[in-house]
């Protein structure tokens, strides 16, 4: 594999509120030098996801500075909350090889072309929990393993519509007749793509947490940008939305154990074996007691989105499957979010009851067909983890935004200061801008990534 | 239980295209007289649900006459299609009694007070496949198990806002606060009556039909008028629009094996026995023959909403568990709607593999918020069988409903008539109301619904 098709930058943490130095664990993270690969010209190999990838802990860098990085066009600032900064990232260009077929059917179908390329850019954020050590994997893996999904399909990417059979092949002529009746579009190969990226991602996490001893998860958001669309995954409670003079839209929704509290349940009906006894799957307003005993309460359970009342029973006073409100819900008592990537071995505490079956790798990815829009320059995605949509809402983002760029045309850095910005603001230090001057103590990272230069730049292959 | 809680007429089929006499079945259909129950004077008890509810063949009456109801607000047209008609219907008054609670708790709580009711209306429709038999016993008895649960939590729906205990003893002095915090609505209580009367039917439904020996399922669409609310329950492919002077809203999604695809593949992923080795779980554009071996077409998994390719194993060229594209889509090669009620027998042509297991009976049900709308008099809900949707779109019909109401104010069957002129338009008798002249040959049952009287007439309790 050539480098150069993917540049990325490993973006450390700017520590806002009080800088504190990385501790060592138990469980020892190995820590290497990120590896900067800024051009294409470096030899064949350098630049390959490594097998064992880089686990690290994020470094604290000068108190309060921005980090901006080079490209301009996307903007990271990194809060901290933690021993370890639990927040990773990673942007940079993706570089798709085009395949081409050899002659016989037999022989091996791809034959790299390495001058034929497909490019786009990619933005990832992932929030940790239980330690950086997932989320350091996944901003060190999940790019590759895009990579490796796109390749697969990239001849169906680049024809008119994804043909039935990649190779071009063709076995029944009604076959286009097939595909467009079924209305599969190379977008949905992208969807796929994605999809399929996240899984993989999240087996290399788990047999590599598990060779090194280490645990945790994360959440992951990605953005792509290719062919003329940006392509929003996500996996737990990170946020996407697009910013326009006079449009806020959400590009994700999040995952946590309430927006997906039916198919957690539903699991739990299927197999009960896996609360193990300790636990209800049925959902109360508050945790029943032994008072409740012989009352009929409201209650929910798996087939239900309205409530209902039942005889309260001794079983239903065991702790609840999902239990808490809003930001304090939690699966099985220990989790704060539904889907992600990691958490193989996170089992309740003091108990032998897995969290992992609960959990989905799987992102749902939006599509926005930003050459379809009619881009003005301050048009911007901004992408940022729970912390900052604890304390802003989507529409006060969009009103930092929209006083923040117009008056900053010349600043090269605006998009960079926005972010910082956008930060400040959840730490009390903009008055005003949060409801009631809520604070946010999370780590907090953002992007903001501008559409007018992504108009220009995704030209396609 | 007292008469007069539900008042409602069974309103036979009007055979639009040709009427054909009901011809004796193999396992004969017994045939009783429809009960009209027009007052509430009647006494006690004969308003009850049948515990054997009535199972009979729709008769034809007059060609092309239309069959008013005499509420005048809610009209039926019923075409044809099949040997015996396969669409039921039902609507009338829906009375639910208020109860106390007894002063001691061992007591039986429910103490019924006959003079004090919570009304409403309710309509209903029932397109059956494999016979009749199901719609019917669903007109039957989908009301009163409705009522039966509506009375089960009419307490919680008429207090400001539901107590987390139906007795109103507090145990704990936060529980109203609980209770707010997870938002929990007097609506709520009415969609998961809705929600568990759905179940309870298809129940009965199961156990009607065995043991008349007879087979058959029905999708079901229930509107229900309460509390100056418009709750739309829908399990299968029919379909509820608003249609105003400005707006057109479903008010109803479709379940079919195409939209609920991701569901019925995760539950063959998870119990393969299911499949009994004859079908394959994945989706292909086409059924995979003998020459696509070795191959990579496209596909889709259970957990992917993109697309992608894999490589053709022998396994993948089994007949597929969804199948078909748009109204040719079938579940297991035999049905084509994955919600309703009944199918408890029903298997695949020759073989033992039921297709129970990935039916819902469970609806989903949306709230139009009637007491919100400024309503204005030609404000309609439009009920219709697929029949109707699959050649009129829910802006023609809405073109229709426009067109038609203004210039017949004075007439008192208006509702009636527009109902039969939309059955008319799409059997070929207007011409170029549907696009490319396209005719229906299914049965069609259409309730027109004037919201501008429910508005006056749903008064609350």
């Amino acid at each position: 594999m050539s480098a150069g098709w993917f540049r990325r930058r490993f973006l450390p943490g700017g520590p806002l509120p009080a800088p504190r130095p990385p501790r060592p664990r138990s469980s020892p993270v190995p820590y290497r030098r990120p590896r900067f690969l800024r051009g294409s010209g470096s030899g064949p190999g350098t630049a390959d996801a490594p097998r064992r990838p880089d686990v690290r802990p994020v470094r604290s860098p000068a108190r309060g500075r921005a980090l901006p990085w080079n490209a301009g066009y996307a903007e990271i600032i990194n809060a901290e909350k933690s021993e370890f900064n639990e927040d990773q990232a990673a942007c940079g260009q993706l570089c798709i090889r085009r395949c081409e077929f050899g002659a016989e059917e037999d022989q091996e179908w791809l034959t790299s072309c390495p001058e034929e390329f497909l490019t786009g850019h990619y933005w990832a954020l992932f929030d940790g929990h239980g330690g950086p050590a997932a989320a350091i994997l996944a901003a060190n893996t999940l790019h590759s393993c895009l990579r490796r999904q796109l390749e697969a399909v990239v001849e169906g990417m680049v024809a008119t519509q994804p043909p039935m059979h990649l190779s071009g092949h063709s076995i029944c002529p009604s076959d286009p007749q097939f595909v467009e009746e079924k209305g599969i579009r190379a977008e949905d190969l992208v969807i796929g793509a994605l999809e399929s990226a996240f899984q993989e991602c999240d087996e290399v996490i788990g047999r590599e947490l598990e060779a090194s001893g280490q645990v945790g998860g994360c959440t992951a958001l990605v953005a792509v940008s290719l062919q003329g669309k940006l392509y929003v995954a996500n996996a737990g409670d990170s946020r996407a939305i697009l910013v326009r003079k006079d449009e806020v839209r959400p590009l994700s929704s999040e995952f946590t154990p309430e927006t997906e509290r039916q198919r957690i349940q539903q699991l739990a009906f299927v197999y009960p074996e896996l609360l193990a006894g300790e636990f209800t799957r049925l959902e109360f307003p508050r945790r029943l007691k032994g008072d409740d005993l012989g009352q009929k309460v409201l209650f929910r359970d798996h087939h239900m989105r309205g409530w209902s009342y039942k005889c309260v029973e001794k079983s239903d006073l065991k702790y609840p499957l999902i239990h808490g409100q809003g930001r304090q819900a939690r699966l099985l008592g220990t989790l704060a979010v539904s889907r992600g990537l990691g958490d193989h071995q996170l089992r309740v505490l003091d108990t032998n009851i897995q969290l992992k079956p609960f959990l989905l790798s799987v992102p749902q990815v939006t599509v926005l067909d930003v050459d379809q829009l009619e881009l003005q320059e301050e048009d911007v995605v901004v992408m940022a983890t729970d912390g900052l949509w604890d304390v802003l809402s989507n529409e006060q983002v969009a009103r930092l935004v929209r006083s923040f760029l117009p008056g900053n045309r010349e600043d090269p850095h605006r998009f960079s200061e926005l972010a910082q910005m956008l930060i400040h603001s959840t730490q009390g230090k903009d008055d005003g801008l949060t409801e009631e001057g809520q604070v946010s103590y999370d780590d907090i990272s953002v992007f903001v990534i501008p559409l007018h230069s992504q108009g220009q730049r995704s030209s396609g292959h």
